[in-house]
């Protein structure tokens, strides 16, 4: 019995032994890559055929492996249950949503990442990493705040301060800056040690506070109401400002009143409305448009709270000088949050979340013994993550490749897909075009040019009962705009996504449109042109099969 | 220009291009082998011999690189800078972490995982491996919860419901679960809406509650306290339970009557302590030690609040049926923690967090129009992350590579070497353990032989003037071991890492120890004595140099 658990013990140690002959090694690698290139280069859909209930049953298996296995006979295993039936998010026909294509030499970065294996929450498991994470987020510090270089010569390295910190993602980088502004809202004071330590319930008896809000516009990501749950203010607390008609920008006028009457409250009641932080969103999920941060910013000052700018989508368009004044006021925010696996084009997942205030971070540490001594080097002093990956290897080495030129030249191509196909859209008679893109994400709906018509007859009478009218067309423009989702999915050859918003030209009435994300570097005006064809075509099957009589009821 | 500009987007577009001849790509990556190889097999020290000073001079270039370059150009640069100047965790020599060696088939799954770069918050960017994580996530609660085979086959692959999520780490996953606990504690009643929309000082008033209480033992994990600042309850508020003398588990007399003492309080006032949870730990950090979580369940179960188990370090353990006596009350905790990246040996960094109650996750619901829609198969609807990149894949090809016999037999191999340690020490004349390590941790000091038998004596005496007289010695066997730790970090052969405890029999005097994490299958007995031997040479010698004179007067 002890000879065959030696000899098993000894085909286990093997597997952690790097190998000498690189040759088998190699082997795996050009299998894996042959497997990756047949399913990328596959002719068919972005989806494989298999329904869901079809994949699952594949993946139903209660039981953990029992035996060892060899490597080699696992690779089908993957091949045929999940690369074949993996979304294709890199070719140039998804354009649905965030996660694109990555440059292939971040495989390569990946293969470094993992064998390295540095773990960066204590510098005793990462020696260089610590470095190259801290030079990394000088970088993006320096983009977004434009301090003067002395001010990055004496922070970069110093380690007792922080510009930020590399987060899994932007959820985590949010949650960052919130649990920051939380923590100085309610700081020490006297015999009151802190929120950290008293917790909400007495930081809110000391302060006299009644309820803590949150403002931000109704574009804002959802990753705050997960926030406000998570640090104990409760997501009813957020306060979501409507946005400016047809901008998707938050409406400047609504919040400054909105932060008058929390004054006027304050002024005339003993408890007190606590503002958190002001959000600005720079680059919304569903639209790709930035509030105005210059006046945000000035607001918050105004009202002495602070200001964090979500900029997990559009924070690398800051490369571009042209485009700089989008984003005017950003460098006066308190925070800022930039991802690496959005705009930067890099591998799931890393975030990053920007100090104004080098000092802000004190604000969360914690130490311990045995792990990230105070005074330390330990990045993990000031992170909420425990153990960490040496994610940020991916971006540095991404800004050496392609540069912050080749990534302005990446953003202005982007730039003209997305004016490419906004055109296109406006050009064609079934289509309608509802924001105007400013980063890359566009929304558009199928309207048939009939119907179109009507309803810009209606819109510009402006009678209550043209409008009550407009309103039943646009449900059943909704209703029609799903079925052609679904139609797309099925059809399989190209992805956008749809979601339902209420910013159009028609608001109120919530609009069921169709959302482009057109980041691929490989995506082109031609590929657009068939996308919108392919639309088209699916559109007015569907409208000609089962809505022609509807919409003649109603129009 | 605009040529000039059409050129440089061609050359990046190409970065974008899965390489159809594969061989410049092989190429790249057998450059990294060779790089790893030549770092893993260097000669010398577990460290380069760099201070942090000069370390951080070479990354401190404040200006993000502005034109592109060859990724050729980048690797020497990676080579000299960062692989030459990282921790070597992967070496046998290396065990003062529970970051470890890795198997290098992971390296090739990284591969895999970064290409198809699928993103786990929504079925429309994670097909197959949404089915994948979920089949992980059966396993692992299989493992610990050892429910009838009907209830696994009945939840796998019902998106209804979630017997765990996938987190980026096991404080993502402690969180996770002190975040259910929370919402389920103040959830919805009547008019109130529930913590999570209400925010916590409301949830307070609602329920007449005074403060809310989280018990665990001292040794409980640090990221307990980030999470009790970060949830609103303050992290003042965790009763840190002192351990049973000797053995590091949580000492359930004490444990018992602060129970007791709670039940007394809620019994005689208004406002009322409300208990979170009790935390017990399946592998304390620093000591190894498993608490007895059976009792634990049973005082969660009689003051009717939730027990969650922190088994990210031990968890994996459970493979072994001999030790499953060890955990013997997992299986009735609420919630337990389990990380990939220690015991299951892959990559950093992976935690999971599951749940007794298919249905507990559903109290962190958080859904909106554009992503992670209700009733989805999105995984991201009950996650506190948002983007997740496919980690899943790792321990789910790792469990078939490795099989749980194989995970079996390498922690059978780990526990020899683990008590061959001890052994070695107890009989050597200049050391002292510490602990008894349960889960391959141990705890030990240097203290030579002479002053080992006079600290005998003064504790086989107990009188008060002998006690004082062990403090003393204690103090400077502290300074000793700090010092010689110093020496073993210079010398620079072999790595333990040093905390501090009060758990040993010195209690209260607070020990500086070495800790051991003697996990890496190719750490040997013959190594474990090698570097014992180096230990000694290094203790003698300082305390030869400096030390002998200081021990005279007080001994």
């Amino acid at each position: 019995m002890i000879d065959k658990l030696d000899a098993d013990i000894e085909h286990l140690r093997k597997l952690f032994v790097f190998p000498e002959s690189q040759d088998r090694f190699l082997e795996f690698g050009k299998q894996i890559l042959d497997m990756m290139y047949n399913s990328f280069k596959q002719k068919g859909g972005l989806h494989s055929s298999i329904t869901l209930d079809e994949l699952s049953s594949l993946f139903s298996d209660i039981s953990i492996p029992r035996d060892p296995k060899l490597l080699r006979d696992i690779f089908p295993e993957i091949q045929n249950k999940i690369a074949a039936h993996s979304v294709k998010v890199y070719s140039p026909y998804y354009i649905g949503h965030m996660t694109s294509a990555i440059p292939y030499f971040t495989i390569l970065i990946e293969m470094i990442v993992s064998s390295l294996n540095q773990n960066q929450v204590k510098i005793e498991t990462a020696k260089a990493s610590t470095y190259v994470e801290r030079e990394l987020l000088c970088w993006i510090h320096r983009l977004i705040y434009r301090k003067n270089p002395r001010f990055y010569k004496e922070t970069i390295q110093n380690h007792r301060v922080a510009l930020g910190n590399v987060t899994s993602d932007g959820t985590m980088a949010n949650l960052t800056a919130m649990l920051v502004a939380r923590n100085l809202l309610f700081k020490e004071d006297g015999r009151f040690p802190g929120i950290a330590s008293a917790g909400l319930a007495e930081a809110y008896n000391h302060y006299n506070c009644e309820k803590t809000v949150l403002l931000m516009s109704k574009r804002g990501h959802y990753s705050f109401d997960k926030i406000a749950d998570l640090c104990g203010i409760g997501d009813n607390n957020i306060i979501k400002i409507p946005v400016e008609n047809g901008t998707n920008k938050i409406d400047i006028n609504v919040l400054t009143k909105e932060l008058n009457s929390i004054e006027d409250y304050n002024n005339n009641h003993e408890k007190k409305i606590k503002i958190l932080s002001l959000i600005g969103i720079a680059g919304t999920t569903e639209t790709g448009n930035i509030d105005n941060l210059y006046e945000m910013n000035k607001l918050a000052k105004k009202h002495k709270t602070r200001f964090h700018v979500d900029a997990a989508w559009g924070g690398p368009v800051l490369f571009v000088e042209d485009y700089a004044h989008l984003f005017k006021g950003i460098e006066e925010a308190d925070s800022v949050t930039f991802d690496s696996h959005k705009l930067l084009y890099l591998p799931l997942s890393m975030g990053m979340v920007l100090f104004n205030s080098e000092k802000d971070l004190q604000s969360l540490e914690h130490t311990t013994q045995y792990v990230v001594r105070r005074d330390s080097r330990d990045q993990g002093r000031f992170t909420i993550e425990g153990s960490r990956p040496f994610a940020a290897l991916r971006p540095w080495v991404a800004l050496k490749v392609i540069g912050s030129e080749g990534f302005r030249l990446l953003f202005e191509k982007a730039f003209t897909i997305s004016s490419y196909f906004k055109t296109q859209i406006d050009l064609h008679s079934n289509f309608e075009s509802l924001n105007e893109p400013e980063l890359f994400i566009f929304n558009y709906r199928f309207i048939p040019n009939r119907i179109k018509k009507h309803l810009e007859s209606l819109m510009s009478d402006k009678s209550e009962a043209s409008l009550k009218q407009v309103t039943r067309i646009n449900n059943e423009l909704n209703a029609l705009n799903i079925q052609l989702h679904r139609e797309i999915r099925n059809n399989d050859l190209s992805f956008v996504s749809r979601t339902v918003i209420e910013s159009t030209k028609y608001s109120p009435d919530e609009i069921v449109v169709l959302r482009a994300v057109t980041i691929n570097p490989l995506t082109t005006n031609s590929i657009i042109k068939e996308i919108i064809a392919e639309h088209n075509r699916l559109g007015l099957r569907i409208f000609n099969k089962s809505w022609k009589k509807k919409f003649k009821n109603i129009t």
